[in-house]
């Protein structure tokens, strides 16, 4: 039952991140990207089932419905000031955006939360181009960069962990 | 123009939290009960002084203009399915408001966890009230009673190191 | 090959526990104390899977095997000072025990962190015996007390995580 | 005399990065790296002071004494197996070392994390000498560059944090 209800919440998750542009496949690319210096003989196939068995874990379902909604909200005008003009902006000082999906980069040890300063800063891939559109259009993405950017982290621990067999 | 700027939003965190029901001095008192027994000469005045360093810090405002957001859409039934149902609810499996105030227990170093904990677990004054309120009315205070265990956790750090001269 | 690495990871660290006084039988007494007031039905074979979960993770087997190292080297007097005297005398700000147990409060999840806190404010069972025995005699516990109330509070969360089925 | 007390504790820690080859001036290198691309008029002057001011905190004193001390050990082969081992090879999957400083990271708020973790991955100036330094000689460095790294990012914290007035 714990299984099934699950697997509904992270297809809600999939759907979410569908209708904010993002792809489970724009997170491999990322973790791929990641690894395959420590990693010769890495194929996309096994950093997509590492972002899929990150993407099981209910903890990543609870942060992911919570940042989208704000992001979402924010988008719509609909939060109170100065919480509006905060996120709406991405003011760099906020912290919280980096603080909800710190238990994301944690799943998988604490080596996740290397990876995940690394690609908050260097926002590779889709986070880039999030981080882009979000600061040319109404789009609002302040919390989707680090959720992207914390389970590709995990999913890079979870990889590592692995290979290390 | 940085101390003014923290001053008004400590001003406008103060305000929401009397808006919600919540004056410092229930805050003060959960500091005061946490500390009494290591410091016996220990005074209100001591631990008031302590909340209000806490309720100066910009990491916490951020924390509590989003908990108290979060709280108050949840009672307006304003946010999406699955995650009105997970905050008005209060599920104890949530835990996206004890990830949020980590960042408030730490302001004063780790010992600040501890504590954290702890009151989180018995719910002493005002944290008590607010549980059985959330309860027992329409009011949702999923956010609100960790932000006030974090600042008194982190108060009580901030009373145990000083104590420690 | 990576699961009998563990396997024997695990029993170098359950014979470590042993040698200090440590069975996980006292750290499963303290997780069923922690979640009998939430499920009624709860056995002590539940609690003990649960534990020998916990203990089956390599962040686990890592935490344990520093921090035990720290409190026989302090026992020896090996340490440099001022180093030497904050570990023997368990000093209340050192925090560094409480921060080296972070991984492992985290394993199943947030709520981990309260009930690592609950626990090392109350000092249930055998930590409160070997708290007694650190003070009393020349035994030095300063890490070993947070390391089992660590795994007890991840344990707890996963009971609790699975009787939320 | 917390004052003077943490002074002292401040000194004995400097004078212990110098007896390891580090300088704070190659911390602040680090710092003024991070940070100059946001703030083009930044001084070295200026990130001095932040890692001046990091280095009064007994939080980061204690993460100090006791990484450089598991260092130490591990360079005179004292530490017990499987201990000894993973800290001289500076296993990659031990994650102690990057738990160890997390309190250091968040001194100035959350941000130091990705600042941190940036630091980790691309080792600038001084991290990359003592990586290379661990890996080609006897030396051990396993905790020293990620105390250098949490103490160059919480320093640009800090800097990010003024410079925002």
């Amino acid at each position: 039952m714990e299984k099934r209800y699950n697997e509904s919440l992270k297809q809600t998750c999939i759907n979410l991140f569908k209708s904010r542009g993002v792809e489970l496949s724009d997170i491999t690319e990322i973790v791929f990207d990641l690894q395959k210096k420590y990693i010769p003989d890495l194929t996309m196939d096994v950093c997509a089932d590492a972002v899929d068995r990150v993407m099981a874990k209910r903890e990543v379902h609870y942060a992911i419905l919570t940042g989208v909604e704000l992001d979402m909200l924010a988008e719509q005008n609909k939060l109170s000031e100065p919480l509006q003009t905060l996120i709406s902006n991405d003011s760099p000082l906020y912290g919280i955006d980096e603080i909800l999906v710190l238990s994301i980069c944690n799943v998988y040890g604490s080596i996740g939360l290397t990876n995940f300063g690394y690609v908050d800063k260097v926002k590779p891939g889709i986070i880039g181009r999030l981080d882009k559109l979000g600061k040319e259009s109404s789009a609002c993405h302040t919390f989707m960069d680090d959720l992207i950017g914390a389970i590709a982290a995990a999913a890079a621990s979870s990889v590592a962990h692995n290979s290390a067999l």
